[in-house]
């Protein structure tokens, strides 16, 4: 007798792995290089020039994946493109200067559409103290826009290694209302996600809030909120191996959040696009963060702290607590 | 009686205007920022840091744009996608230093072919002294590469900008091979073209004939060849406010373009994706250039001269000569 074939194996793909599962078996095989202080897996890698560091970091949106046309104007695609880069800047203190751009977009599209978009993009840059230095111009299906920034690095380097246990983790701003925003759009049901809506159309960068927590040594670990709070929090105690705990009863939600959600905190937890800084600050440095919080531009509330272990634990008011693996938002990886 | 309505004017497209047409527009509208030598509209912007000078350009390859999956190995792509980014930096004389690399998936992508895609990119970089610090990974229906890369500059800047009637004009190494490879991959009919299908396939920049021919003084304007001869001469001539005459007897030619084509320029003189380099020589600059060649690491051809006025002359043997507007790669623009 024979033992039938097995079926031939289907080739793994990226979407079985997904980005985060591509990451891990990439980027320990990266090559380092001289200039090089911080390679990749960060919000920004740090090189050095003249004896001068440099933060650099690029960033793309997909139509289809980050975005439909539908739901913001050409001008605040634009916008968006350069503030998520500048996110990942604040994310390590970093002050935006110089930045290219590549967009790809398909024939059909308005001419004027073009031009607010580009527009979108110089006018944030400026704002942020950036200039478009250059750029490249394709055709493609879906319209995208991908900046790659560079930023004056601060005299301290702060990555997402360095969290330890005890540390108290905080957060700027308000978490879940982006992705409230992006729901309303995706459903067509807006009614009282104003604030919601206009938060995923256009992030805040936290640029002063990340420069004062970085170079006045206040926090060990940080990390700019793009992917979900857990999933973005997750990032931080693998780079430092740690665990964490977070208290849903003081997670900073908007008036919105709470009047649309009432006491769902999962679009807080795992809903991404946040662009809100997340950090770690050791017990010591507590006083002096609450002296800088005038400082910083923004709220910044603590959320829980770092533990022992490699494990997330998310205390609910009613007991109900749950150990979290990661679950925010990777392309790859459609949430079931 | 009433006038019949004018039928409802559709809004001009990208697709309308091109690439070309759009940057025209957009160029001079765009601000200049402190620390900015060179802005957006040459191969690389050239900015400065800690009294050192950087050049920073983006480049990128989509998927139905600037190839097909079946014409080059995902490994090639890679290699590809930095090498043509390499190629804008060898035009402004540039040593490849740091790169970050945005990649546009399908989600059905396989991941041995995404490892050898990133491979192919560390691999190029390496090869050109420059590292991958840090990159970005998004699902998308085209797959693409897209590389934003920081070059040392050199100490003279050297533009599309300077060329002077009475200059000749140069070209490395020979025209119209990946133009040819490219056709031959499309149509599937590919006897005899296998140097061609190279030239497509891998990019050689010219780095080190680039670094030659800036820093020692000897061209007045250079670029890389990517858009087709014409077109990018055309850039020239329009930055420098000059004209040209091409003499096609004269024109770089392989054995393999020669036995396919025969007396057929057009590819030479239009194809695109040579990623050789087109530069000018004052006249009291050429014995120099004599002297400096056993340096370029390739070939270097006298293909014309500049002259007054704003039109490029094609000049052939049989006496059919032409005056030319460009007529380049514009991905917005099929040719007809």
């Amino acid at each position: 007798m024979v033992a039938p074939m097995p079926p031939r194996a289907r080739a793994t793909t990226i979407g079985d792995v997904g980005e985060f599962g591509f990451l891990a078996r990439l980027l320990p095989r990266l090559p380092r290089g001289s200039g090089v202080i911080v390679g990749p897996g960060q919000d920004c890698a740090v090189i050095r020039c003249a004896g001068r560091r440099w933060l650099f970091t690029v960033d793309a949106l997909v139509e289809g994946v980050h975005f439909e046309r539908g739901w913001l104007s050409a001008h605040q695609l634009g916008r968006k493109g350069f503030l998520i880069n500048a996110s990942d800047a604040a994310a390590m203190g970093g002050r935006p200067r110089f930045c290219v751009v590549s967009l790809a977009v398909p024939s059909d599209y308005p001419l004027r559409d073009l031009t607010a978009l580009q527009a979108g993009i110089v006018e944030s840059a400026g704002e942020a103290g950036a200039v478009v230095v250059g750029g490249n111009l394709t055709r493609a299906q879906q319209l995208s826009v991908t900046i790659a920034l560079l930023a004056d690095a601060p005299k301290r380097i702060v990555t997402r290694r360095g969290a330890c246990r005890g540390d108290r983790i905080y957060v700027t701003g308000t978490l879940g209302d982006a992705a409230l925003g992006c729901r309303a759009l995706h459903d067509r049901v807006r009614r009282g996600t104003t604030y919601a809506v206009r938060r995923f159309r256009e992030p805040s960068p936290r640029l002063r809030a990340g420069r004062v927590l970085v170079e006045s040594g206040i926090v060990s670990a940080m990390i700019d909120v793009s992917d979900g709070l857990v999933q973005d929090l997750d990032h931080i105690c693998e780079e430092s191996a740690v665990g964490a705990v977070i208290r849903t009863a003081r997670l900073p939600l908007s008036a919105t959040y709470r009047s649309v959600l009432s006491a769902d905190d999962a679009l807080a937890l795992h809903g991404g696009e946040d662009y809100e800084l997340l950090c770690t600050v050791p017990e010591r440095q507590v006083k002096r963060l609450e002296r800088a919080q005038a400082r910083l531009g923004c709220p910044i509330t603590c959320i829980g702290e770092i533990v022992g272990g490699r494990r997330i634990r998310v205390e609910r008011p009613d007991g109900r607590d749950v150990i979290l693996t990661a679950r925010g938002y990777d392309h790859f990886r459609p949430r079931s």
